[in-house]
């Protein structure tokens, strides 16, 4: 091991997961949770990454843990670090689109996790950046 | 602001730069520094993200910092977060492709900050896991 003179202070880092789910070949929207801590609302599942995993492994066990879902990772949609997205203090998301099948069930900081049709996500009960990255999503990344 | 009943324990947050430097249209390298601290080697010029800015912004601090080149972001190139990746803790980077011109010059915690042509990256002398992360944009991202 390397000595190391300092202990960085850094922002915390979290995944967070836009999980299409199919039904065979039919799309059948996006999961999304209702928290059960604060800030209280509809988000995207997820949750903070610990030490010793990666983020990969963090998505898979915050997807399990929020929806029950088995996910499988497309790729990394992007990386969000407003310093004011979260309003307890400052926060990295890595963000990824994943895919899974079958039904969501809300568990551990989500009460219910629910699929949403794309035209029926309830845009302003979205809590973080959720509504930022959700546009992104379907819209495209813009500056 | 929302009070919280824990703060999080989760890996530290580091940018790291593939610069591409362009003398007009003509691609002359990518941008390495030798480090001047442990773990000593060669490395992408990067650092931690601090609390309060975005990874972007980090991103710009640390390559001024250690090559003295203003640098446009491509995209964010991909997110490595293996647990040993850094030999002092744990560290998650988010690695950005970007493009720059002019010379680099070394300062704060590189010693030299110098264009590599392609084929002369010296694999054996960079450390943490930036062999990895050099080869997957050489050559393609595997799992």
């Amino acid at each position: 091991m390397y000595t190391y003179p300092f202990r960085p202070k850094t922002p915390y880092v979290a995944v967070d997961g836009i999980i299409k789910v199919f039904d065979k070949e039919n799309f059948l929207g996006i999961v999304l949770i209702e928290r059960k801590n604060a800030p209280l609302g509809v988000a995207l599942p997820g949750g903070f990454v610990e030490i010793g995993e990666s983020v990969e492994q963090a998505l898979a066990r915050e997807m399990k843990e929020e929806t029950n879902l088995d996910v499988d990772i497309v790729r990394v949609f992007g990386v969000y670090s407003d310093p004011a997205r979260d309003p307890r203090f400052h926060t990295v998301s890595v963000t990824f689109e994943c895919v899974a099948t079958g039904k969501p069930r809300g568990a551990d900081d989500a009460k219910i996790a629910k699929i949403f049709r794309l035209e029926e996500i309830p845009w302003e009960k979205l809590v973080f950046d959720h509504s930022k990255i959700l546009r992104d999503f379907l819209y495209g990344k813009r500056e």
